[in-house]
Parts: structure tokens; sequence; C-alpha cells
């Protein structure tokens, strides 16, 4: 059975601005590998209702699970738990769970839950919270959408809270060899072997390193034996 | 004249799966940033060439300009030139200009321009060369698509070579402000603000550190005046 797949949408001006370095993206897609889930495609998109709502009713009919991250704080620009509830078309409105959740956490530090923060309560109908232990707001899935915080401590949090509860397939094996050549050199024999393998995916990632040009080829597959196999070819070509 | 608008590519199984950490893109953002040019979308993809073909095409179509990274090199991965010739519908093959830059490069090298390399002189039909001043082989620009390397230090070098050519706006001028009060303290009287000033940005950013909740709040805008205004009454409403 092929792996489930996945999208991901990070939502941020800032990151578009190049103001702020998105650093989700890479740490989803990591722990998703691990997680037998193939991360297929990755977008950025503005602050802006239409960029939001075309980007997750486009992804979320073509894979498994979509990710968001960000947009879900108290200010006026954190628009994406009202722009899930219109792509999916349903209701929202402040929860009673999630209220209470916050209306804990402020009592304990002891601010006032005031109409801004309120906001962080608000989740389309249906939606299943999800936890956030570092400063309590919660995320949120709904459908096959889980919409995730930008702050990255955050969001790490709450990956890891879901991640166990979403069926994984088999994580994909990965053996990597460095050659001191450059690509240009072993394109020829490279490209036969991933004819000879087509069940592997076989990346030649070129580097330059101290003058010297190499590449690391890094051979994936969710076979142990076809990927030990195609490595033990690949050290016959190019012996170190 | 609104800014003209743009979109990028990043083409690479090998960010998607998490191996490497894409940095062109927050590259690209703030080139574009101080040119002038509203980046406004980011696209990851795979090395499928649906995928790719399917991305060209959806943003050659919505923005002014598309910038593509990774692809171009000598190896059976390498299929972007293919991709963007097939969502453009050109032909392609190994031309002339493109040949002689890689023969004259591998002659001074030593090395044999063999049929891998060769590879790298494929360029759709029509298409400008862009310079490679680190490892010869040439990017190119066709229609309003330009396609560069994946390798951070050979983007860079390709995109300084073709911005200057490129007509940007008025580059975007940014002022932030640092509040040592949390979002959800600050965050009403920043509505009003964001609501007082339709043609600006004005983001909130969060941050923790040292204990201490905060957030850089970033206000971005073509005019000088209309950001100092803002700026101003931002400073009034939560002074230092």
């Amino acid at each position: 059975m092929p792996n489930p797949t996945a999208a991901m949408i990070v939502i941020g001006d800032e990151i578009l601005s190049g103001r702020t370095r998105d650093s989700n993206m890479h740490h989803l897609a990591g722990e998703l590998s691990r997680h037998g889930i193939d991360l297929c495609e990755a977008r950025v998109v503005s602050d802006r209702p239409e960029a939001i709502v075309a980007a997750v009713n486009a992804l979320r009919q073509a894979h498994t699970h979509v990710f968001t991250s960000g947009g879900i704080g108290p200010t006026h620009d954190d628009i994406t738990a009202d722009c899930i509830a219109e792509a999916l078309g349903l209701p929202i409105g402040i929860r009673d769970d999630a209220r209470a959740i916050l209306q804990a956490h402020y009592d304990r530090s002891g601010l006032e839950l005031n109409a801004a923060r309120l906001r962080m309560a608000r989740i389309p109908e249906g939606a299943t919270l999800i936890e956030n232990p570092v400063s309590a707001a919660p995320g949120f899935s709904v459908g096959n959408v889980h919409v995730m915080a930008g702050v990255p401590s955050i969001f790490q949090a709450m990956l890891a809270g879901i991640l166990p509860t979403l069926t994984g397939g088999a994580p994909l094996l990965s053996q990597s060899y460095r050659i001191a050549r450059g690509e240009g050199e072993i394109a020829g024999p490279l490209g036969e072997l991933a004819k000879a393998f087509p069940g592997l995916s076989i990346g030649s990632y070129p580097f330059q390193r101290d003058g010297v040009h190499g590449a690391n080829i890094v051979i994936r597959g969710p076979e142990a034996t076809e990927v030990d196999a195609a490595m033990t070819r690949l050290a016959a070509l190019f012996p170190q």
C-alpha cells in the first residue's frame, strides 16, 4: 500500500517579505519522513484570505493530510481559523473547551482573558483541539487539515502531539554515499542505476568543498533489501 | 501603479524529504523586497514532471515573474529544463551558445564535455541565458519564467545577474517596533491602528526571550510619510 501523502501550507507575509526565515517546513518534512507520510508539496502563502482558502481547498482534496503553520494568534493579522472554516464551509465560533483552556492559563498568569485573547478560542465546528503545552492557545484538526502555530517551538510541540495519532506508512529508508567526483563524471552510470531500480528514488546532490567537486548520492525506498542492493551496485561503480 | 508580483518554485525531493533545508526562498524574498517586486507565493514541489509542469503553469499566468531553483544539473534527476519546455509548449534542444560556454569551461578544467554535461546545454527555444559565474552551466529566462540552479551560491549569483534587468516597483519601506508585552495585551489597539491605515501592512510577530513575552510590530508600505505616521501612532499607544 502506498504511504499516506501530505502537503504543508506556511501562512505569513513575514516569510514572503524576507523578514523571517521559515523553519517549520524543514522540521515537518523530517518528522513526516520518519513517520512514513510522504510530504509531496509545500506552499507559502500570504495573509490574504483568498490565498489561504484557495491553497487549503487545492491541497486538502489532493492529499491525505494538510498541515498549516501560522496565523492563529490574537492579533488582527491572525486569520487562519476563519479561513479554514470558510474553505471547509463550516460555522466558526468561540468554543467552551478552548475558552476554558485559555481562562485557566491566563488565571495562572494573572492576566485578563480579553477580547483579543478570546479570539484564540474561535474554532471551526467539529474540530478536534491540538494541545499547546507552550502557551495554551490550542491548534485544531478539522477534516484532514491540521492547524498549528507559526512560532517554531509551539509548532513542534503541537506536531509531536498529533503525529502519533496519524496512521503512518513504511518509513522511507535512506542511505547516502559520498563521491569525490563532479556530477558530470558520474551522471551516466548513475542514470543507468536509476533505470535499473525504478522503485527507488536516487538523488544526486552536488557539493564543492575545499576545491573538491563531489556529489552525495542518496538512495531512498521502503524496502531495505532493494536499497542495499542499489547501494552495493553504486559502491562498485564508484569505489572509494 | 502596483508593484510587479512574483512566485517562486523550489524544485527538489531533497527539500520535501527533510534531507536539505532550502535557503533560496529566503534569499529571493529579501532581494525581491528590496527591488520592489512583491513575492506573493512560493511552492516546493517534488522532482515529478507533472508536479513541476502544473506549478509552472498555475503561477506563470498569475504573476509578473516566476523564479525556479533546482534541477538544472547533469544527472538523471535534473529535469527542470524539459519540464519548463513542456509547460510552455516549446521545443527544447542543445543550444550552440550554451554548448560553447560549457566547452570553454571544461577545456579550461581539462575535463571532457561528455553526454551528461552536455545535457546542461539543453535550453527551451527562444530563451535568454542567465550567466553562471560559479560553474558555467547557464540558467535561462523564457517568457516570464526564470530558471536557476539549486546550489545556493549559484542561485544567488544568477539572481544578482538578472535582477537589474527586471523592472521593479517602489521598494516596500519597513519599520519595526519592539513591544515588551504579550500579543494579547496589544492586539485590540493594534487592530484599530491597522483599520486606520488600510494601505499599510501591519504585522505582529510574537517572541519569548528570557521569560519576557513580547511582539515585534512591523509596518510596511510604499509611502514613507504614511509608514512614519503609523509608527508615530504606534509609539504613542505603547510608549517604551
